[in-house]
């Protein structure tokens, strides 16, 4: 789905760069600035430092005089917002809105084509006109007693949200194949080769055993070892009793 | 529950300062340093301005050479990191691992008491020594071309997740108060005015009304209109009338 994100008349140019990495980690890629405090501010050394490498989200990222230039073949705007504004659009949390939004509210509601997602200025936040052309007001629940989010985190939240409710990303594959699990049997086994071993070291008194054997088995079942581990703990019983044999000599 | 941010080998002052904003904002304040670059990163100028507030964070915070120093009290170890480590905990994505943890994986699992979140320098993530500690591993979910996440970001991400898993925050009240939605009989009714004034203003032709009543009562519905609403119509009707009516003396 088109997705933009709109900054109205930002003032830190960190905030800018933090926006388009913040984007770009979610894959997001449409920035549009409107009225920004520096017009040169795709190209400030600060912007860029903290974009980290999002190069391209700048690069492509459009500067425009008012909202109404920015808002192009979108057709959902969600305004972001401390506080619900009256007369202005319902205020949703992000990620229920998004559930609705995609699912459709109901078979009668069309999903959007384009959607953006409207910041305002880091000291004012959204000015109550901007906020009356959305369809939508997402509040981020923060804290009631500090809900002072700062602009790029809060870019990087609704970022995280909408691509999750998009989809999301698969976890990186994992480096070393999945391990079996050992089986009960095996489990068993190596408690049986483990109690031999805890007696030949004097832990485990088989004439009076203290519940050790089940308090153990317990822990192990918690533990699920893998097949392997079952072998590494099986080596560690053998190292004892041979331990414990030479110590006789 | 008891939850920890732990910042492992930081460089920049200004991540410490957002890491502490971005914990309050989701109501944690338990922060520690291990072997920050700068040993006085808590009174560092770049630091307070960019906890923008969170200043109590950062009073709190303590500074430890070593992991272990960090840890007390803590009883699950988060590790984060972008990929996974041979002989590491599990990686999981921090909703899906965040909701087993607190629903428990089963009825023999225990709720931890608390819960510290690890994150690594932002050159070099985190050591595969500390990675081994923990008892999970997170990875955010971000696009596979480009993961370069913020610190601050990634802590904000996993700061929102926790708490959302812990219940989250509830909605600021509305400003103003539910406006009932007008029912059926009063849509009708305000379509009916409607239609007496679009014939009045010769927009609609009563021999050819082409669907334009059923076009603008499906209009009408999905805007679900509250009662104030149909009655500012009604007024739009009743102000058309009265013009036409006007207009023919």
């Amino acid at each position: 789905m088109r997705t933009r994100f709109i900054l109205i008349q930002t003032s830190h140019a960190g905030n800018v760069g933090g926006t388009a990495r913040a984007m770009k980690v979610m894959g997001f890629d449409d920035l549009v600035l409107v009225a920004p405090r520096w017009a040169n501010v795709l190209r400030r050394e600060e912007t860029i430092q903290r974009a980290s490498g999002a190069n391209d989200v700048l690069d492509n990222a459009r500067i425009v005089d008012t909202l109404d230039e920015a808002l192009d073949g979108m057709d959902h705007l969600c305004a972001t917002a401390m506080t619900p504004r009256d007369f202005g659009p319902p205020t949703r949390h992000p990620r229920e809105h998004f559930a609705s939004l995609l699912e459709g509210a109901g078979a009668e509601v069309a999903r959007p084509g384009g959607v953006a997602f409207l910041f305002g200025s880091e000291r004012f936040g959204m000015r109550n006109e901007d906020v009356y052309r959305c369809h939508s007001c997402l509040s981020i629940p923060t804290d009631p007693l500090f809900g002072s989010l700062n602009l790029a985190a809060a870019v990087q939240l609704i970022a995280y949200d909408w691509r999750q409710a998009l989809g999301g990303y698969a976890l990186p594959p994992a480096s070393a194949p999945e391990r079996p699990l050992a089986d009960a049997k095996a489990l068993a086994g190596m408690l049986q080769h483990l109690e031999q071993a805890l007696v030949a070291v004097d832990f485990l008194d088989p004439e009076a055993p203290k519940k050790l054997m089940p308090r153990l088995n317990q822990l192990f079942n918690r533990a699920a070892p893998t097949e392997e581990e079952v072998h590494i703990l099986r080596g560690v019983a053998k190292a004892m009793l041979q331990t414990a044999d030479r110590a006789k000599r």
